[in-house]
């Protein structure tokens, strides 16, 4: 192991960033981390949709159109189920069942869930290194101003209606940081952590949320460089802006600055954000400007490699 | 309620002739009652056979070549598993595993097995009453050669292949006869009990099991007649006859007569087995003979006529 980089992610937006730096990073020197928040049990499944979503996107099995789930899927078993009366709302495809299946199977036999994510990336033929931030179950609870919900309730069943005011993440202070992540974090060859472009709330956050995160990051020494997921005052996709506002945040790459305070040293914004470049600086907070828009794989590689050069350069 | 007739049914072969049943006998005057000994868990989901077979091909999805699962199924969620190195030898549909995930999760939320078929047959629009023999688990264990399988394991994965010596139901002395037989068995309505031309051993024989089944038989004072699934020495479809010969018995409609001795009051047999007419008399038991190939669904309506008639005669 000499991981060199290491990539928080989320989902699709987070996705899209890890697709470039694996195409950039020798596979030996990056590790993509994601997102566990999001786990669910649905149907008695063991549902992980951003290891999946990363998983299925650096395999070249996503949906390009949707962003999530896989390229060509068939929903047979979700149409009978709705006719049986069965839950519909958890969009699951017939081929991406069979990763809840394998997982659920190999979690109940006693694989922890990093080492049955190594086993899911090996069968799809997969030579990066992708993690669960840890084996440890957490859970984003959303709270909305009607009530509390589990985070799939209010990301698929409620598709994002109800106004938040603030989010728990229940299990982050007794979840231990998967043991590949601990090692890279203290790892002589680090040379920097991104934050790929995630909602900083559910995807960053549950990450941050766990016990000894923060510490650790900054006892490593090296850069945290984030990659805004804001551009132009609008979320790529998703519902950060939303959030941000219902929390009285103004959508801005500053306003995001200011939340990734004291854990972020440096943050990437669009070259359309270049108004926030003095204000975030004046926060004590490194900031450059790089085209973050990944529309197609040669700008995910480009963001990739600029992040990689501005990284060098803040180590020097 | 007021069920005159009840059908003990295992897979293929008895659903054929329950279906012929369904159309001749008034839907609240039928019950159609399933072994479950062949149900087993696999991947987390409690999958059903019998019950799942019987209930396809009443609701007209069953897939008519091969006689089981569903017409026009597609298989995307086993392709996909048996690429991430998953178990591929049970064949699950794509469509079939809704069915499962819908009952597991049903189970798990902790309603009955009964209770369950019952809203997947409403699900299905399928006015016929079927129930399984027992809400309580049973598992059918085939002894053989190479020592003891689960029944499964013996059917699917070994197709049947290891030399059998014997049975063995688990959990059948701890199970409760369905309340909806225990009460049909006990109604004065009762016309006749009808076994449905399936597999003596492994799919009549673990409701034999059930304790007190043979006695609750014996006290209805109605006939028990058997529909022989021996066709001239052979089984018309599965192990039957392999299992017959293999257990050191003839393959024949008599040798089947010794087996249901004590239980079975009448024999149906085919016409081309009429030398045994006079035999299995011999034994104290009514037989009669009867075209019993069914191909397609009017020679499954024309034995289920024939098997009224002659039930109704026996009783006269």
């Amino acid at each position: 192991m000499s991981i060199r980089y290491i990539a928080f992610s989320g989902g699709v937006g987070g996705a899209k960033l890890a697709l470039g730096l694996a195409r950039v990073v020798p596979h030996d020197e990056l590790l993509i981390v994601c997102n566990t928040g999001d786990d669910f049990e649905h149907l008695g499944l063991r549902i992980c949709p951003d290891l999946d979503t990363v998983t299925y996107t650096l395999a070249g099995r996503a949906d390009r159109v949707q962003g999530w789930g896989i390229e060509g899927e068939t929903w047979n078993c979700l149409d009978s189920l709705a006719e049986l009366g069965g839950p519909g709302w958890f969009r699951l495809g017939d081929r991406d069942l069979a990763t809840h299946l394998y997982r659920s199977q190999r979690l109940r036999e006693g694989s922890r869930l990093g080492d049955v994510t190594a086993e899911l990336c090996r069968a799809l033929g997969l030579a990066s290194r992708i993690v669960p931030v840890s084996d440890d179950p957490m859970a984003t609870m959303v709270a909305t101003l009607e009530g509390e919900l589990p985070f799939q309730d209010y990301f698929v069943r409620r598709h994002c209606a109800p106004v938040v005011t603030g989010f728990r993440f229940v299990g982050a202070q007794d979840a231990r940081i998967h043991p590949e992540l601990a090692a890279a974090l203290a790892s002589p060859e680090l040379r920097a952590v991104i934050f790929c472009p995630s909602n900083p709330f559910v995807s960053i956050g549950p990450m941050l949320a766990i016990a000894g995160m923060k510490e650790a990051l900054k006892a490593t020494g090296k850069p945290v460089i984030a990659v805004s997921p804001i551009i132009g005052g609008q979320a790529v996709k998703g519902p950060a802006a939303k959030m941000m506002a219902e929390l009285g945040m103004p959508t801005t790459a500053l306003a995001l600055a200011h939340h990734y305070c004291g854990v972020v040293d440096a943050l990437v914004v669009d070259e359309v954000d270049r108004e926030h470049l003095g204000p975030i600086r004046d926060l004590g907070m490194a900031c450059t400007t790089a085209p973050t828009l990944m529309n197609n794989d040669a700008d995910k590689v480009q963001l990739a490699s600029t992040l990689l050069e501005y990284a060098d350069a803040l180590v020097r």
